[in-house]
């Protein structure tokens, strides 16, 4: 069994209030108390699978190797969706296979996979058909994190076969970048799927419904209450109101088309 | 001193903005850094006892034997009502004496109890007012966990004198199982004191207001937007809306009557 | 390498839902996995200065000796504004020079202060504009934790330059203290600056706006709905509504003055 330093890092839509999560950490502890358990989020928008795929690529590069990650956004929980855990270079995804992994899964190629259906590393053999984190996916971290090999958690299964979120791809056609937003956060902040590393020039601007947006360094760079541009703390193209609400401002939304104009201007 | 493996889990109606919980967690991390701290919840409906109860009752199942559970929903604090430890065969329990723990005391009987009267164990002799949770609960709780022994805590009381909730008993007649709401989650999701193990026929009805609601198995077993009636994840009766609010739907609350019609339909 | 004894108490502006905090912890546990992290609070008001050193200076009596406290209320980042770690008696404080510490330094000297500017204990050579949070302040506090000594992380400063929040100081006339609103808790109680030591008399009342409030012991001494003034958890004048929301009834605000009246009445 190993000891402390292996953590298991949470990503839920289950809230703080109801003691889900609670139960979860219950179920983890019962089996090997000795675990350091992170919670990157259990406020994820219920059921959105979008948020919990970019909250999980975003944390990932910051979380110790060997981290398991569990994630639970599950709207297809009692349904024939497939439980899964999956083996990366620096770590393990544990939880419904449907697409919340594919994020991870650009930034770093997967392993091996299997379909969770060897239930001697669940908490019961008979789980609950609403609350596989409980029953399935905390129990089965909790051993994964512990020592217990990926390939005797179950079935192997083609890494291909893991359902992918469909985001809209990025695409490029001369001095314009269309993407997509793929995020955005409680301070309503526009994250788009556009990256840093796509924009070569030191001007650009940016473009949503009919709006251009400046450029700037930081939230400050703009007066109060003015849009600005930026490359976020994550790496990508975002939007941002100085000491306001962005998407309030542009009544915008998920997977709504973005554009990046590079060049002088 | 018990090492790192003793779980402290903690319940709590202080919200998590003001650091009143991260207060009591340097309260008990003063006295024992090696606990192992797990949040169920601090987002308790504030002074609901029977929110409370119900998601300590819910957790209890899933926690490590020797878990201490320290639950401070305390409308009467600085009033004369007791506080008190108790010792069950898989734990302890520490908090005020006013019925939040007479849903962990239905599932598993009181060993001992004592009220908190050796002022040894608080952090401080005269404790404030309208904090008990950080001078007297938290410090007793990391203590217990720590190896000090519930009778070194206070003065022995009887157990079948712990103040229970007054809830609703279920009531079966004929066909007909009445009973009442016990808890609404954050998503509205209704549940009942009706529990799995009283349901003895395949089907079932449940009857709220004056509506009638199918049994299902999970939340898709309907239409979005509609009613079911199902088993939830702790094995009670709950009434739910695919994909919506069930409590704002039907307009109903907290220990209002509901009654499980059983047989052939 | 110190062991798990040694704690990190957090406070951000960050909010619990799009993940920032769990990465800060990712970024902690992969420079160290066997420290201590103990939120404090992350709901502060968004770059709300005032509410942050509140929250810091009254969890600091309750945490143990040597805790490293990291806080990151930050609107100033990205800006010149500097980044320090200040030693006291007491621990260790990493966060932006903006204010934020002046309420635990008002408890405790500070011994010494260094501007963050080695960026050998920084997560990255070039951070992010926007997270310094996870680019510098966790790793350096997780560095400080782990045993690296003050005087590695930068250049020394004196530590009368740290920046005061202007916080409205406490003036006494007669029978009068003068002081203001330093905090308001999600429960709408309002926490003056006005501590217990400074009413030598039995009799007092207090006064905000135009209103006149008597003194009482809890909550619970007025009627469901009505005011009352009394000595908070945290030894403050505090101004509450039984049952109620003391600034929705008063509609006052940070900073605004109120009055202590002592004395024979």
């Amino acid at each position: 069994m190993n000891n402390k330093t292996t953590a298991i890092a949470l990503v839920t839509d289950f809230g703080l209030q109801d003691g889900y999560v609670g139960i979860m950490k219950g179920a983890i502890a019962s089996i090997n108390p000795h675990l350091t358990v992170i919670d990157i989020t259990h406020e994820i928008p219920p059921q959105n699978i979008a948020a919990g795929r970019f909250c999980l690529m975003n944390a990932y590069p910051y979380f110790p190797d060997g981290t398991v990650y569990v994630a639970v956004i599950d709207p297809g929980v009692g349904s024939q969706r497939r439980g899964v855990a999956i083996q990366f270079a620096q770590g393990y995804l544990v939880g419904p296979d449907n697409g919340l992994f594919s994020g991870i899964l650009r930034l770093s190629e997967a392993i091996a996979a299997v379909e969770l259906t060897n239930t001697n590393y669940w908490r019961v053999q008979d789980p609950s058909s609403t609350f596989h984190g409980r029953d399935i996916f905390a129990p089965v971290g909790a051993h994964l994190a512990s020592g217990v090999p990926l390939n005797a958690l179950g079935t192997s299964i083609c890494c291909d076969s893991l359902v992918k979120f469909p985001l809209r791809e990025v695409t490029i056609t001369d001095n314009k970048i269309n993407g997509c937003i793929q995020y955005i956060d409680h301070f309503g902040n526009i994250i788009t799927n556009i990256s840093r590393e796509l924009i070569r020039y030191k001007n650009w601007s940016v473009e949503i419904g009919q709006k251009q947006i400046k450029k700037g360094l930081t939230y400050g760079d703009v007066d109060t209450g003015e849009l600005v541009g930026l490359i976020g703390s994550h790496g990508w193209v975002e939007i941002a109101v100085n000491g306001g609400n962005a998407q309030q401002k542009l009544q915008v939304n998920w997977g709504d088309l973005v554009t990046v104009t590079v060049g002088l201007t």
